[in-house]
């Protein structure tokens, strides 16, 4: 075990509705439960932040990081009142950090106009009045183009329409259109069942697209880092690096 | 049929809570489907945008520009999730265009500071990060007095309380107050009935008021115009106009 910041420490864990760097966030966070000795998590998702680690496959895994003992509570947007308690426990300090990765376009423009009417936001503007230190992962760190990967998406070249991953969807996700087959993303919970029946390989996870980082949304990634005791880190293992993990 | 923009096109049309220029988008998005060959538009309508459309009676009319048929949903925020689908096909450059007409003063603030938290606002901010071009008419294009028209109201001088009106009312948008009768027009569907029965040509239509353009609402419509992929149009009628379509 390696620990650098004391022990018994405690962590707000942010997610907001982004797909790029979502993988990679969840990858950070059981790498810290792993080598941070009882290192205690609560986890905020809002609710866009709720469809897309849906999407993902990968709210199974919350748990695995927030197993809903004190101080460890999976907390949903949609579910919990404007001003949860949580956010009185970052008022009066008593995380160690606040952990917001990936953090979306709109949650930073809010932020940085002071603006906290979401569950997320607030949670963010009461640790910089409670005197802890957020670690932001915006992904929108630089104007330009960046890569991303989707969730699954059927390759229509491929499709033969067989149906047989429509027949293994545990959550009716997968529609039959005129000529083609579709993934509702909005239903998906990424569990895979239609990749593995698909016999002719039509079925991709992962497909890397192309997508701007808009101007206005690197322009508020920079006043971000005006903002006291925020530290914006430009990908999800910069915070391993924070805490001395290799 | 003239079309200037290729075939089988697809474009997002949103509306937002503005009665200002909300008959004549009507109007140009119908032109747009009569000229347009194959045009398939999906529709997506603000929780304000709805009351709107109802108060003015144009709902209906909806149904002819998105039929519901696959790209031409009609999708009101107030029954879709929040990063529906729809706006993931944005991110993925799915679309030919994004219109906004009517766009309010409160949708292009938050589209100038990088907000996305609303289904119209995200679908904006998704068409530029997937470059589709947006083409936006906001209601408040230059700082100063415009002249708008009302939905139904009752003309108090010429009423004699009769209250006819009140009975053919479809959704009981009509109450008789102490002296006076008033028409709800968070209820009123702008049918009309009232108005052909008033025996004393007391209820009008289209009364047309003054209205102040605020100077903080034409300076968030100039930055709108320094954003990418986002081209700003003082009337409906300049869509039709930007598409060849005399």
């Amino acid at each position: 075990m390696n620990y650098r910041f004391g022990i018994n420490m405690k962590i707000v864990w942010c997610i907001t509705g982004a797909g790029h760097l979502l993988r990679e966030s969840f990858q950070v966070m059981k790498r810290l439960k792993e080598e941070i000795e009882d290192l205690k998590v609560t986890t905020l998702v809002s609710r866009a932040g709720e469809e897309v680690v849906k999407m993902y496959g990968l709210f199974g895994e919350l748990y695995n990081i927030s197993n809903g003992n004190y101080y460890e509570e999976l907390i949903l947007e949609r579910e919990h009142p404007y001003s949860s308690p949580i956010t009185g426990r970052l008022s009066l300090g008593k995380y160690d950090y606040l952990i917001c990765s990936p953090a979306t376009g709109n949650t930073v423009a809010k932020v940085v106009n002071g603006i906290a009417d979401s569950l997320v936001t607030n949670a963010i503007a009461q640790a910089g009045k409670g005197f802890v230190k957020s670690l932001i992962v915006p992904v929108d760190y630089k104007a330009g183009i960046v890569t991303t990967k989707l969730p699954y998406a059927i390759d229509k070249k491929k499709c033969k329409l067989c149906l047989k991953c429509i027949n293994v969807c545990p959550n009716g996700a997968i529609v039959k259109r005129d000529n083609f087959v579709e993934i509702l993303l909005s239903k998906c919970l990424g569990c895979g069942n239609c990749k593995k029946v698909c016999p002719y390989n039509a079925i991709i996870e992962g497909k890397e697209i192309k997508m701007r980082v808009r101007k206005i949304d690197a322009e508020n990634t920079r006043k971000l880092m005006e903002l006291e005791d925020v530290i914006v880190l430009k990908h999800p293992y910069e915070i391993l690096e924070f805490f001395n993990i290799r």
